[in-house]
């Protein structure tokens, strides 16, 4: 029979800032037949998720789930949750991700300090201690981990110092390092802590795993008036994914089994071995694009494993370069955001995307394109560069 | 390798409230190749979606997506978009879906009139013409067409006529009745319409079809202050579905595989054929339960053919009985909700479940455990009273 569907993706190499190529295994996960959500079979996986995302993201916090919807779904649960109409919040953003934290936070009626460090730099922790203790009362603090718009990672621990002195508590976004840099929710004493399942875990887009401190859960529990949002409110969800199984929305039954799957998967590599490819693939890029004669656009020192960003030398065409990328070589790799937008490129290299051969794909391809575009890459010096510093992978 | 998965969903059959079974195209589907969700190809397969759920939606409204979440999803984004502060909602509620709609209005700051009819009958022509006249500049009327707690299905063209009489947008909740029985989004003149994925289209839950007539996306657009979801904003969302592509969500590249092969399969069989599949089934189902010696629930005429609520017999334990057929049979029905909790069962024969050999399973399998907790089935009345119904089948 001749079919509506003329469905057929071509296979791509993904290495933008997400969603990351998935394991075979969770594809397969997907394909497994559907069980109800309230099946005693479908509840063992979602306890088996529990456990797995607990282990994941370093934590003992009774409240650890994920979220029906994509990265951002964690973070409006996280942000709608925890903040109430006149709650004062102060937000340190370095990039699009922290702006995107504050939109949330002022829609939930919060009072939000926005404290702004460069696109490329992280987030400032003077700036942060000072708008805290200007502000008084804070209810809480929030920064991102990973900043998927700049490639730059900022550490927790300083914030968490900061809220905990003033009585606040601090919400992490971790959409881009869980999985990929180490993530020690309860290490870092970090309050409410949100990822996404397409980037450094490597299962497609679709549920946001998230974790609560028994302190930002009792503030959850605190509020005096209902979360903005009925569908992604946590006391809701909650009583599904506890023993109550108390119904609220129909659990996406096939992204749970990928969720399961590959959080597998990274245990099953173990954590400190995959925190060490990803780190060693992702310095083997750097220093090849360095090598290249390009320029890295986040802060030395700060520069995620998983995500750089490089700067589009003058005279280069962004749209052509990535166009020719995906049509040539069926490599994707990401545009700049916002502030960044035709300024860098964004090279992701998270879960299964990470790997050596990705890393001399991405040189090569990307090397041979500019070339055309008249920007002298050294394409040889960049690839050694590289090659140096995947030995032993 | 010992993995750290044990993952092995065991095959049920899905005769519950939802989710249905996934047909096989859809399944593998979701093995394809992630794409990232600003490549062409995937832009592609989302615009092939949009026309696929115009015409399974009957519409032809521009602004026709699929919100990034479950069924609930899709309620949340119509009614927290179409509510603002201070707005008049009269809600006809018959059932628990419809106390839903009105959680939400309230929590978008509505000023809600619910009209109430019992839990088994369609929701109140008159009630809710006399509660919109007496509200006065009533903005939104909404109601469910197919109440999933309670298997009836509410006739919408007279709701239509109230409404924009009333100068108020019509919103309706198809959750259940999309693809299954006739959605006629244009031919109603409803201005909001939303589903799940996982009902009567036969794919797994995680994605909500949604439209809106132009008249409710002004009203959208003409908001004072800004929806209270960022995550479910629809002035962001639809600026990802249109031309303009701009980055809201990282979309969920396998769930809208999924939404794409059933959409197919849909068009496929032909929205005809297909909701004639899912009448004979269910009156078969329903005669079949009656000539058994068992009570259906909802009000005669206003039967879901794809939903059917049946009252549970005197003496007979609610819990033994689901779990039996779920561990005997592998069968899954559900059980009632709210204040029908203990009192029916409900029987789905959705999507790809609504099959003749589930409506003789299902009879046969109950009928059984029935007579051994002491209720006397006629199992050969049930079956030939279903079986009459089907022939032709």
């Amino acid at each position: 029979m001749r079919s509506a569907s003329t469905f057929n993706p071509p296979t791509r190499i993904l290495l933008g800032p997400g969603p990351s190529g998935a394991h075979p295994r969770v594809l397969r996960a997907m394909t497994a037949p559907i069980l109800g959500h309230l099946d005693p079979e479908f509840l063992r996986i979602m306890d088996e998720c529990n456990d797995m995302l607990r282990r994941v993201m370093g934590t003992e916090n009774r409240i650890t789930l994920a979220t029906p919807g994509t990265g951002t779904s964690g973070m409006e649960a996280a942000v709608m949750n925890l903040v109430e109409p006149g709650d004062k919040v102060v937000i340190g953003s370095c990039g699009y991700f922290g702006d995107r934290i504050v939109q949330m936070a002022e829609r939930a009626g919060g009072v939000v300090t926005r404290v702004t460090s460069a696109w490329g730099s992280p987030t400032d922790v003077a700036g942060v201690e000072a708008a805290v203790k200007a502000a008084g009362n804070v209810k809480l603090v929030g920064i991102v981990h990973a900043e998927t718009s700049t490639g730059v990672q900022t550490p927790v621990e300083p914030f968490a110092k900061i809220a905990h002195e003033a009585g606040a508590l601090l919400l992490v976004d971790c959409v881009t390092s869980l999985g990929g840099v180490p993530v020690t929710v309860d290490a870092w004493s970090a309050d409410a802590v949100y990822s996404g399942t397409q980037k450094c875990l490597s299962a497609p887009p679709g549920m946001a795993p998230l974790t609560l401190s028994p302190d930002a859960w009792d503030a959850v529990k605190a509020r005096e008036v209902p979360c903005n949002s009925w569908y992604l409110d946590l006391s809701l969800i909650e009583a599904y994914w506890d023993e109550r199984r108390a119904y609220h929305h129909t659990a996406p039954i096939s992204m749970v089994y990928a969720l399961h799957e590959a959080l597998a998967l990274v245990l099953d590599e173990g954590l400190e071995v995959r925190w060490a490819r990803h780190e060693q693939n992702g310095r083997a890029l750097q220093a090849g694009l360095e090598g290249m004669g390009l320029v890295l656009h986040a802060d030395e020192g700060y520069r995620l494993p998983v995500l750089t960003t490089v700067r589009i030398p003058e005279g280069v065409n962004d749209a052509e370069v990535r166009g020719a990328l995906l049509k040539r070589h069926s490599i994707e790799i990401g545009g700049g955001l916002g502030d960044l937008r035709a300024k860098v490129w964004r090279l992701g290299l998270m879960g299964e995307s990470s790997n050596p051969g990705n890393v001399l794909l991405a040189l090569s391809s990307l090397g041979k394109i500019l070339r055309e575009q008249g920007f002298k890459a050294d394409i040889g010096g960049g690839i050694s560069a590289a090659a140096a510093g995947l030995e032993g992978a």
